[in-house]
């Protein structure tokens, strides 16, 4: 099964109290994809400029990323974020942005890419997200992403590209402000009354939710001594999440054990993520080391519980 | 086996986007003692004025809590506390505080609460907190909980009363504040380092995370669509967790799983506290209601891994 994601391909340039880059690969798709290549088929749809070259384009085939939708648009320049954290990890601070070859970019998706089982529309403006999903008529399982920006700035079509999807993965901050229902609970209620059947919460380093239908699951972020750049995070755990459920049979409804399991290899991906700048960690992350993390996790959230005489 | 707590007794007034209430019992005291009378025999130490009546004692008494150390000021006015909270329930806003007979309390344990195998140093002035530990002397573990006020006016305190407890139960964003260190994982080891064997962060909607030695374990809150009053709830979390470990066996070293346990009840109660105000909620709770929503927060936080075939 394979799984097709569309959004930013991008460079970074990152400052943390730990360290900087000046200019790195990121990007929503190329983060996602990294993490997803764990599981399933990838194919990653979006626009490069001509300072895009063969290194960038090594590091998703090193993961067998099929790169043949980037599109590279001539004359042009790659999407560019600037942005720093201070202490507090969690908010990322933006110094400078340039669209460059994304403010003209139209998805166009190749057959293959439209045939995916699984789709994610990273955070882009959701009229493009809207029509990325319309080309998508084969995808048994269709996901997106969005942010404060396009909550602010685009919110009627927000909600009706979210009526089209099945599952929204959005930061729970933005959950409240896109329903305005300041308790989250409420807030994943209202998401799904708009059409998605799942709704995830993710809340940095406090972990992520997972909300569908009446059932509710939560897992807290892996505990981590060193957090050396977030930037991505949320990406990759889209990407273990949705890679995860790729790799199985979504011909029936989901079932929630699937979920659970697809949640704790998003947040073992996110964690790695996490280690240092940008990509460098999951470039370089073994099977093996996913594997041990998400039993780890598992100890980590486990309680048995015991008979207790409890006085009235 | 019993638990003495040592807070405030306090008359709230509070103000939530979802209601009001101008004058009702409240305290860390009674948040903790209400909770704890669920598991084992509760002692509570503090001082009230003369306008401390018998319904409030009854509400205590009522839950079996022995009042004896309550400490009635001729003359004096119980410790009030007036606040508010918007949208945001993780945030309290103080509007107006009298410390009335607080001010010049001078803590005197009887025999029986000295004798108390576990002991709850609530937030209180950290000097006070210490002269408390000193009288403990029978006590197999203490626990204190503290707040920015003293990390900002009394830390070299704080830190030496800490380096005398057990275990140190605290907000997280306490936490990094007291010891300077942004990272959970970091502020937990520094923490440790001073003495405390275990150390808990409370971590609001988002739950708790328990560290003792190299074990880890986070649970999250439980999810609730309505949420009228948080205050009291961190009191109530402290009152589930010490109360069970009160009501088991502490000669030997606790057990991992024991303290999870602890764990699941303490969110247990905390969730009671803030469906209503003030202690409206838990005044009424029923053991069945208490084993019935840990049974529902071992389902919501339990995933069984299955063999997945990950790509290198």
């Amino acid at each position: 099964m394979a799984v097709t994601v569309v959004g930013s391909i991008a460079f970074d340039a990152v400052r943390t109290p730990f360290g900087e880059r000046e200019r790195m690969l990121g990007g929503s798709a190329v983060h996602f994809s990294l993490a997803a290549s764990f599981f399933s088929d990838v194919r990653v749809v979006g626009p490069v400029g001509e300072d895009f070259g063969e290194p960038e384009l090594a590091v998703l085939e090193a993961r067998g990323v099929d790169t043949e939708d980037i599109e590279r648009v001539a004359g042009g320049q790659t999407f560019f974020w600037r942005g720093h954290y201070d202490y507090d990890l969690n908010v990322a601070h933006t110094d400078e942005t340039a669209l460059n070859v994304f403010g003209e970019f139209q998805p166009k998706l190749s057959e293959p890419s439209r045939q995916a089982d699984v789709v994610f529309l990273a955070n882009i403006q959701p009229d493009l997200q809207r029509e990325v999903r319309e080309q998508c008529t084969g995808a048994r399982l269709v996901a997106l992403d969005s942010m404060n920006l396009w909550i602010q700035t685009a919110r009627d079509s927000l909600v009706r590209t979210i009526a089209g999807v099945d599952c929204v993965l959005m930061n729970d901050a933005e959950l409240r402000m896109l329903t305005e229902r300041a308790n989250l609970l409420q807030a994943a209620r209202r998401v799904m009354e708009w059409g998605p059947r799942i709704v995830v919460a993710k809340q940095g380093e406090y972990g992520a939710a997972l909300f569908s239908g009446d059932h509710f699951f939560a897992l807290p972020a892996y505990p981590l001594e060193t957090v050396l750049d977030p930037t991505g995070a949320g990406d990759s755990f889209a990407g273990g999440f949705l890679g995860y459920l790729a790799a199985h049979d979504l011909s029936e409804e989901l079932e929630d054990d699937l979920l659970r399991r697809a949640m704790a290899y998003g947040t073992a991906l996110a964690s790695f993520n996490v280690e240092e700048f940008g990509t460098e960690r999951v470039q370089r992350l073994t099977p093996d080391e996913v594997t041990e993390r998400v039993a780890e996790l598992q100890r980590f959230t486990t309680f048995v519980d015991a008979p207790v005489a409890l006085r009235g």
